[in-house]
Parts: C-alpha cells; sequence; structure tokens
C-alpha cells in the first residue's frame, strides 16, 4: 500500500521533472521512513524508496524503517549511489534546496559527475499530517500543557529566569519527551517587551508579568506553546499592561477563527495585524502570526505577509500574535492548531488568560 | 587592535581571493563577535567587519558584539546587503559553503546577481583556540567532570538508561552549562557495543557495565568526555570485558602521547588503530578516533584516517577510541585535549578506568 508520504513524494517528484528524489536531511528521512538516524540517504523513484545506511544502522533500518522497498549497506558511499541511480536510470536528480549545503552539492557534483542536480523545495510535501503524526503532535502538546501545570505551582518570586527555564526543561524530559523543541523563552517584567527573551539570569519579583514560550519533541514531532502567569493576586494585574494583553488575546481568537481550508495564509496574518493596528498598537506586533509545526518547529506553511500557501485540512499551524511595547511590557499568546474540514481545533488545553500565582 | 579572530578571516579572505567573506552561520558569527544571535550577516572585508542585524538585535549588538567596525540595522536585506558590498568595492564575495544552504545560494545570485559568490570552507578557521575560548572550553569540561562524579552516587541498579540520561541533563543545567552538548549516549550491558547507543527505555541490572558519552556547552563552547562505570563490584568485573577495556585504556594512552604540533592527524588515528588491530580487535574500532571541538561539538580538525591536517598549539580535540563486539560488548574512553607546545594535556580530570558503585 502506497502511503500518504510515498505518494507525496512521488507527486513532488513528477510536479519537479525530475527522476527521482534524493532525501539526505534527518528530517525528511525520518518523516518519510519514521526511522531516526543521523547519517544516511533516501533515494525515492516513482516506483520505490531505496535507503542506504552504514554498518551502524543497517540492522535497526531492517527492522523499524518504514516504506522502504530497499534497504542498502553502504561500504563507499558515491559508488553505492551512482550503482543505485544507474539501476534505475536516473539522470536527472532532485536535492533539497533547503538542507543540503553548498559544499555537499559540490561534493556530489563532483563525484557522480554525469548525473545532473536538480534544487527542490522538500519542505512542503510535509505540510498536511498523517492521523499518526496528529497523535505525536497530541501527546506533545499534552506535556506541555502538563508542564505548564507544574509550572505554575513552581513559580516564586525570588526565583531567576533560568530557575523556572531548569524546572520545565527537567520536567519535559520527566514527562516522557525526547527534549524541549527549542530554547525556552522565559521573559519576566520589563523583559516581556522582548519577543525573543530567552530566559536570563534576572530574578522575578512579586507582581511581576511573565511571558513563557515552550515546548517539547515527542517521537520527533514538535509541540510550541506560549502563555501568561502573573506572579501575585490577580487583582494586582491591572491598567495599560491588561488592556494590552487583553487585545493580544482577542487577537489570537480572531485569528484562530479564521483559520480553515481555502483561506490564504498571508490573509490570516492581515487580519490579526489589522485588529492589533486597530486597536492602537499599529508597528508593535513585531513578527509573523504564525508557522507550521511538526518534525521541525518552524516549518511550512507560515501564517505570514509573505506565505501565500492555501490552508488545508490537517495542517498544523502555531497562531501566536503578539504586542511588544519596548522597555515597557509586552505578551505574547500562541497555540497549536489542526485545520479541520470546517475550521480548527487546539491541541492545548491550558488556560489562555493570564494565571495569577496567588488566589484572590 | 586586530584579534586573533579577524587576523583568520582575513587570512582566509587572502588565500581564497576573494574580496570579502560573508560569515551567515550562528557559529561562524559568535565565534567573531562573540555576540549570539540567530540571524545576522558579517561582511568581513580585509580592512573591517561589517555587521547587519534586525530590530531584535540592534540595541543588544550594540553593546556586546566584539570586533565590529560597523553595525547596521537592516530592513531591507539584500537591498542592504549590496549597499554595502557596493561601499566597500566587493565583487568577489565568499560564501561559507558548509552553513549555506543550496536555497540560499540560489537566493543570492538570484537577488545580488552582480556578485560573484565563491564557496568557501570556513571551519577551519577556528581550530587554534585562543586564550578566552581555552577559559569556555575548560569551563565546560569541568562541569562535565562534575556531572559524572554526581552521576556515579546517582546510579542504582533497577534504573532504565533514560533515568541516568535525565538526571545527566538536568545535573548540566543546574551546574551552570547553558545545555548537554548532544544526545547523551548511555549504552549498558549487551548495549556497550553499540557505539552509538544513545540512552533507552533498558534497565540496567546488577554486575552491568555501562558506557556514558556526555558533555554540555558553556558559553557556547562544548565538552565531550566518555566514561564507564561498573553497577556493582570491581572483583565481579574481569574476564574478556575486561581485556577489552583494558586495551581501549592503553590505546587511548597511545593516542593522548602521540599528540603534539607537527604531527599529522590522520597518522595518530593510524598509530591507535594498529595498536587495536595489534591486540586483536582488528575491524571493531569503527570510527575515526576523534575530532575537534569549540563551538560545534564535531569541528575540524579530525583525528581520522582521512584528515590529513597538522597538529599546532592550542588546536582542541577528543581522543576516543573504543571497541565494539557485535551482540556482545564493547567500550570507549574520551577525553578533550589541548595541544601545547610539546605535547597535550587534558581538559577532563575524571579517573579514566572504570568506575565501580560498590566499594571491594
Amino acid at each position: 500500500m502506497t502511503t500518504i508520504q510515498t505518494k507525496n513524494i512521488r507527486d513532488l517528484i513528477k510536479k519537479s521533472n525530475v527522476d527521482a528524489i534524493l532525501l539526505k536531511s534527518e528530517t525528511n528521512r525520518y518523516w518519510l521512513t519514521e526511522f531516526h538516524s543521523t547519517l544516511g540517504y533516501l533515494i525515492c523513484t516513482p516506483e520505490k524508496n531505496i535507503l542506504l545506511v552504514d554498518g551502524r544502522y543497517y540492522e535497526m533500518a531492517q527492522e523499524n524503517a518504514k516504506n522502504v522497498d530497499e534497504l542498502i549497506q553502504f561500504s563507499s558511499l558515491f559508488d553505492d549511489i551512482l550503482d543505485v541511480l544507474q539501476k534505475n536510470n536516473i539522470t536527472k536528480l532532485g536535492i533539497e534546496k533547503n538542507y543540503l549545503t553548498v559544499g555537499e552539492y559540490l561534493l556530489y557534483e563532483k563525484n557522480i559527475p554525469k548525473i545532473s542536480l536538480h534544487a527542490v523545495d522538500c519542505t512542503r510535501m510535509r505540510m498536511k499530517k498523517t492521523e499518526n503524526e496528529l497523535k505525536h503532535l497530541k501527546k506533545a502538546a499534552e506535556i506541555t500543557d502538563e508542564i505548564f501545570t507544574k509550572t505554575i505551582k513552581f513559580i516564586k518570586s525570588g526565583m531567576s529566569e533560568k530557575d523556572i527555564a531548569n524546572f520545565m526543561y527537567n520536567q519535559a524530559r520527566l514527562l516522557g519527551a525526547e527534549k524541549e523543541s527549542f530554547d525556552y523563552i522565559i521573559a519576566s517584567g520589563h523583559r516581556s517587551s522582548l519577543p525573543h527573551g530567552v530566559a536570563s539570569d534576572k530574578i522575578i519579583e512579586e507582581n511581576e508579568f511573565i511571558t513563557l514560550d515552550f515546548g517539547v519533541k515527542y517521537k520527533g514531532f514538535c509541540s510550541d506553546m506560549t502563555r501568561n502567569i502573573f506572579v501575585g493576586r490577580c487583582k494586582n494585574f491591572h491598567g495599560e499592561h491588561e488592556k494590552l494583553f487583553n487585545t493580544v488575546r482577542e487577537a489570537q481568537q480572531v485569528g484562530i477563527d479564521a483559520l480553515k481550508p481555502g483561506v490564504k495564509c498571508s490573509d490570516i496574518d492581515k487580519l490579526v495585524r489589522k485588529y492589533i493596528d486597530n486597536a492602537g498598537y499599529k508597528g508593535y506586533f513585531s513578527h509573523g502570526l504564525g508557522h507550521g509545526l511538526g518534525i521541525d518547529i518552524h516549518e511550512a506553511p507560515y501564517l505570514s505577509p509573505k506565505d501565500n500557501e492555501i490552508l488545508q485540512e490537517n495542517m498544523v499551524v502555531t497562531v501566536e500574535p503578539g504586542i511588544y511595547l519596548p522597555n515597557l511590557f509586552g505578551s505574547r499568546i500562541e497555540d497549536d492548531l489542526v485545520i479541520t474540514k470546517n475550521g480548527s481545533y487546539s491541541l492545548n488545553s491550558s488556560n489562555r488568560n493570564v494565571v495569577c500565582t496567588k488566589n484572590d
């Protein structure tokens, strides 16, 4: 049976007008074979998928690699690759333009000179997630929710942002994730005005607002969530910062409500940006609205002004508007959304409002 | 004053016969400016270093970036890059062949068509470490030693390999490292025969041998150490496995003793390989002897059969022979060595013998 992955790569071979595509990146090989190896070469033709690995991985690949029609243990890499290409009458070979370095490209050119190489975008074939991938993404999001619940109880004034991040990194693994999906942003007090305020030595004060942006990897798939905590009683969170937060909260809802198949990615960014502009924060939402989520933490499609991709069922995107007033304060809220037939649903279940550490 | 980094990039510009080199990778930009940003473009000419960053990083770069003669906040990236190139009469531009993807290369070709691009190996300029870099590498190694001391006390039979790895990852951060420098290898019992046995759910049994390969990042610089623990009394570690371990231990010393300026990297690998072959393990040392260590966990030079680089003072390399008997057992020992005027010294101080968890 041809899997969705195999179908997608074959569609891409056809569309790119090549005889085959060589997947060298860990990401794309894992996506297609569900088998992880730091090194390997997957040659996909319109008829079959041929995986070349070295001695370290051969036995494991025999047992675990999926969608592989032919498995080869390579000894002399380029000779073995050339052998496969010739046996399958491949002269036009697609290579992954987003992953292959110029140096690697030059090596291929030198070592298999009879083969013409063609740069192909091999990232968009992963956009629509399979049932199995959605399961992994859901589990990654659930672990992220659990980390948040534990973190709310853990946070006290007097700790540093790094203390909080270290607690969260450790929880991620204890809760069954492989690891964090990126360096956590823990931006407290005035640092909440930094969209990329990676956890620092800054000490958390009483009555401070914290933006936390974090996620994990589970079976190779990422989660990515942003929430906000107020260290103190909710009644002490008020004024301009509360107004800003409410705007972000509403703006996120505008974005989520607009998600459905057939809509252009850039249009959703535009809609949310307009909402934020109209609320009086023009120029302070300084990044794209969101990004696709999968094996890579940032992957296609992008909810950005530049991406004209049309949303389809089973794509997964983040919706994460933010407003940042330099040297004052800011906020961002982020969920991971699965596109459905008629709309979307969030993989995250954590409270999107500001969570206060003390009850009123 | 021209720093070593600036001198090295200018030497490379001259040697590569280009007018300037564009450093786009996080690694090389951090190496030269000691300033970390996820995005940035550093144009190095024979006279000056020009850093382009976006609004997120401009203020931080003003305060913290070193070796930068001109700082520019870019708005329209390629226009701004072209402007710098034209103002400095640059028509032949070197690009980092080991970091730039084919897709990025094509973007440059399209957007700055008047500039001729030349692929340059920008990894070997980082081989000789500065005093400051050696300090960071030393601290990273010290944290690694501390993790090992704590891990010896922590390990008990009944735990899984992942339990041990999770403990070590958490200790890394608690002891002041940014994070682990790679996914830890915790290979116990029969899994010690796997050179790349990343921590699994396997439970540690009494009287089992464990190979642990781990390290951290400190101020952007990596450590990488491999040690062996026996879960039980030392008197129970004996026979063929002990013989194999002793051979690895001796082989490592042969490699370390051979390190000094003027020696060819491949010759050191050859020497150690011969020692292992002669001890009766021909074919079971299935990887290179070591690799350079710095901002990247694996960087030039490589103590491998293929690298003809000549060792120089202040290069830092790992020496990590291993012997792996498939489905039986194996071992590896690894230290981080700094090349000195006459020889080398190890950055690690942990016991290289098998450490037993119970005293005899």
